[in-house]
């Protein structure tokens, strides 16, 4: 005998007046003298059961019934009466009049409310509780939605012939970037696998091997000291591409996401937007600009190249820059004292503070309006197109002067509410530099990976100037969001070796790093590039959720504990033996 | 400009005289005096493409190009000259006239051949150049079978309403059985993550909070010491149902089988036929019989209660039994050289031997003719229908007996040539016992692991004869390989408390281990239960490779040793220390 005839979600007319078992979780329980009326839950709806009081055996089961028992219950599927119907819900026009129920599982009374919208409980404790958390509506929706959104993605790679392939978990240690968790080999005393930070260079000997396109949807680990709202493993779209160039990887990559905008009623711009790493610093101050926001950073050191203003003046005679934004009127009501309090919002960004000159009427007022000429001023006017209430911003500076800025633009953006929340705009960023100076260790960094492929117009700069060596690199961006990067990797020994020279990497070092990858390469290493989502962040954005740990069934906190289970934990003693370690902790840290 | 135009796959007729441009690896190169024939290969396909020497440069460019070289080659498709088109490749109509090769990589001369069918090369030379191993037909196809294979399992599960659902791999150490692969945590030093040996108590957790129905095609690790042919890590097909019994989540998986048969043209009977441990235990001597053997254990006590043979007679004095096989002359053609080497074999299986009984025209030929009776003899004949040629094997014990007759049973298969290796033969085992006494440890074990829920009717028998407890587990088995189990868990606290009591688990371990499955069972926990499958095993037996690593992209040794990255590795000091441990290897194993 099956438990149910019907789930929830298979309610509907052509049941009406049969009898059905349906099973599921008690929602809410109401006493109305006669009548007791229970709302039933499953994974799809919920549903109303009439108890009455002339079932003496069923009314007095009902009687000791609370939330959240589970119940099998018997009955005849009834038309609610005229005007008791619930369009809220899909069974709305029903009712299930129990002739009998069979408690299959009693509760005991939850630490938050399930079926109401409660949301003042803390997030600790539905972390704890996860199997309650995640009963709840918005919970569950985001786990239903991670399912759809996998699906759409695995089906868009399927139907592109991609082969999903799987790779190892164990892997060797190869810091790129991010630390690595270690994983102990009792086989092998002494020795560690690692957890991959990314399937990197396994995708790309599966190029080299000819699978000619690849995908998976695989989790990450990286041992980083976790922000607010990043987690120790994560999920990853890797894809993997043979005989492509940048723009078949992000082609392939935009279809996905306007399938992904289909899914949700998503309108956008095709084709998505492309801009270099340079414009994007420019304009926006981060190579991960919010669109939505429609400031963009502008240069006034022209206009004001003979200022009389001595700060500005000695920044622009070390070749600094005068940047800032125009607020206009209509946007953004830019008055004198919000502009005060940008200028003090300025300082926490790093810069030494922010001018601003509103005009208001006929008059110019700004602190430093008595430094201000004529010209200058009608350069400004005519330039910028300004009216009556408009005002400008300027800031001076030199090196981190547009990041401070970038900033600044999202507080603006706030500030004036200049962003649609609803709004979804895409971004790539291209032409990514190749490396970039760590100042810390003095030496070359790659941007991306030590995999990426130099720009070829760029080649012969490698060795003179590699600072300016731009990359096959691109990132693409939602709403200041990166959902992932990718690039055109190198397939070439001699140049990979070159690379990981200019890295610091010595030969030896490289050897038994990555000797496995080099000597691929010497065997017909076709040229390849891909791209890696995060499937984590997708689904935040595209369901809304506030927080990556509200889109991962069970996740973990800041300092990584998982709070259902409470790991990590303390082990056998002689768990370590057998792997060969001990625990060493330092004092400090004791 | 992309790099070519279409991939081996799209060459058809629509493309006759067209020039296109495709790209690939040279599989081999044939010299002819004034023409040089390129045989190029992509993932899809194979192309023979001509240089004319009338074409200088690129007939140049051709005489240099060696085996494994990446080209792009532009050219004419044209139709082969009559009867010289090769019926064993999908493009055999058609060979490129090349006017334009560029050579994109070269390679240096591959350790071992990859267009020819050499099977001779050693494995670890394989393992170790695995970009080339995988350019090999049957390496590749095996793999893009594996993906086939992923997909329908996938779609099977998501035609069926089931959620697929992401579950830790950073996770809480709870051994189950094998012994768990420990990660070290650095922000909460002393502790430990374990990798998953699977997702069973999330998968009840996510039943729990209602999601009714979860798969997940997931990653799961047990440090075992390897035996020849199993993976430290290994994937499975893992399900779970909410408000099901066995014959729900059996159901479902047969649907699945059924699907897989079709794919793969493989014809089998359904249902897929369903037998007791105990039975199969009695017939076969294992839990995981290949029924394509014919060969069934037999009882043949009754008939030897009276036998003069003193070793027989004291066996089943003290409760043994005489069992053994009926070697039918048709199937099996018994000899009484084989039947000697028979007894030798028996040895090995931990049988004190097999006494055999030839019918040899009217004459019994066995060692212990002469303990037999006229009555004996002919009750083995009418009983079993002997005729001419026929024998029997017989052998005495108690403990270990019908195991040992399993081995035997399996190699008679084998020297009887009894098994059809194309033959597809499901079994369903069901009705395991809950526990199993183990010796080493004097204490009980599940036998499956201790969420799986005991059979309603031998409930009462857990306090008094729980050896004799069934449970409601059920295991899929595929012509001797167990292809996956699963049960009906517990959803009851009490019970659950108990069982681990039974285990001698304590109280206080228990709910160290396992008190948020404990605690979640209060809350309302669905009837539950599931299935696990192995998705490297079902690779392996529908693709008819010979071992595992033959369907796993980057495979391990029996070591645990990836010979492609070196994994696992030495680290660096620096890493051990961040993670408060340090190497202690002991003595001996240095």
């Amino acid at each position: 005998m099956a438990y149910r005839t019907h789930t929830l979600k298979e309610i509907n007319r052509s049941l009406e007046n049969k009898t059905i078992t349906v099973c599921g979780w008690v929602n809410k329980r109401r006493d109305h003298g006669n009548l007791i009326f229970l709302d039933i839950r499953d994974r799809y709806s919920l549903l109303q059961v009439v108890v009455d009081s002339e079932n003496k055996e069923t009314f007095r089961k009902a009687e000791e019934i609370r939330s959240e028992y589970v119940l099998q219950i018997t009955g005849e599927l009834r038309k609610r009466p005229l005007g008791t119907e619930n369009t809220k819900i899909s069974t709305g026009e029903f009712e299930l009049v129990a002739s009998n129920i069979n408690i299959l599982n009693r509760s005991k009374v939850p630490p938050f409310s399930i079926s109401d919208e409660q949301k003042d409980y803390d997030e600790k404790l539905g972390l704890k509780y996860r199997y309650l958390d995640l009963r709840r509506t918005d919970k569950k929706e985001n786990i239903i939605k991670r399912h759809l959104i996998t699906n759409t993605i695995r089906n868009h790679f399927l139907e592109n012939d991609f082969l999903e392939i799987e790779t190892p978990y164990l892997t060797k240690s190869t810091p790129e970037g991010a630390r690595d968790f270690l994983v102990p080999s009792r086989l092998q005393p002494g020795t560690f696998y690692a957890l991959p930070q990314s399937p990197q260079l396994f995708k790309q000997i599966l190029m080299v091997s000819g699978f000619d396109r690849y995908f998976q949807i695989v989790r990450c680990f990286r041992d980083e000291d976790l922000r607010a709202d990043r987690q120790p493993e994560f999920t990853q779209v890797d894809v993997e591409m043979s005989f492509v160039e940048p723009n078949d990887v992000m082609t392939i990559t935009e279809e996905l996401f306007k399938k992904l905008n289909v899914q949700f009623g998503i309108e956008c711009d095709y084709p998505i937007k492309r801009i270099s790493y340079t414009e994007a610093m420019n304009k926006y101050g981060t190579d991960r600009p919010d669109l939505r926001n429609p400031l963009e950073i502008l240069d006034f050191t022209e206009i004001l190249k003979d200022t009389k203003l001595k700060i500005f003046r000695s920044v622009i005679e070390k070749d600094g820059y005068i940047k800032g934004f125009i607020l206009k009127n209509k946007e953004c009501h830019p008055t004198r004292p919000t502009l005060e309090k940008i200028n003090n919002m300025a300082k926490d960004f790093g810069l030494p503070g922010i001018a601003w000159i509103l005009f208001d009427g006929s008059e110019v007022r700004s602190p430093i309006a008595k430094f201000l000429s004529e010209n200058e001023i009608s350069s400004f006017k005519k330039t910028f197109d300004l009216g009556d209430k408009d005002a400008i911003l300027l800031a001076a500076g030199k090196d981190g002067l547009l990041e401070a800025l970038g900033s600044l633009r999202l507080f603006l953006g706030n500030e004036f509410n200049l962003v649609n929340e609803s709004e979804f705009k895409y971004l790539w960023v291209v032409d990514f530099p190749l490396f970039e100076y760590d100042e810390k260790e003095k030496r070359l960094n790659s941007v991306h990976h030590p995999f990426t492929a130099p720009h070829p117009e760029d080649l012969e700069k490698l060795d003179t100037d590699p600072l300016s060596v731009r990359s096959l690199a691109y990132d693409i961006v939602l709403n200041g969001n990166e959902l992932g990067g990718g690039s055109i990797r190198i397939n070439n020994t001699n140049l990979q070796s070159k690379i990981f020279k200019l890295l610091d990497i010595s030969p030896e070092e490289a050897q038994i790093k990555f000797g496995f990858l080099l000597e691929a390469l010497e065997y017909g290493a076709p040229p390849h590039g891909g791209i890696a989502l995060g499937l984590d962040r997708i689904t935040m954005l595209f369901t809304g959720a506030k927080s990556l740990r509200d889109v991962i069934a069970f996740p973990k906190t800041q300092s990584g504990t998982c709070l259902l289970t409470d790991a990590p934990s303390q082990v056998d003693r002689k768990q370590l033996d057998e792997l060969s370690i001990s625990v060493n902790i330092k004092e400090e840290q004791g």
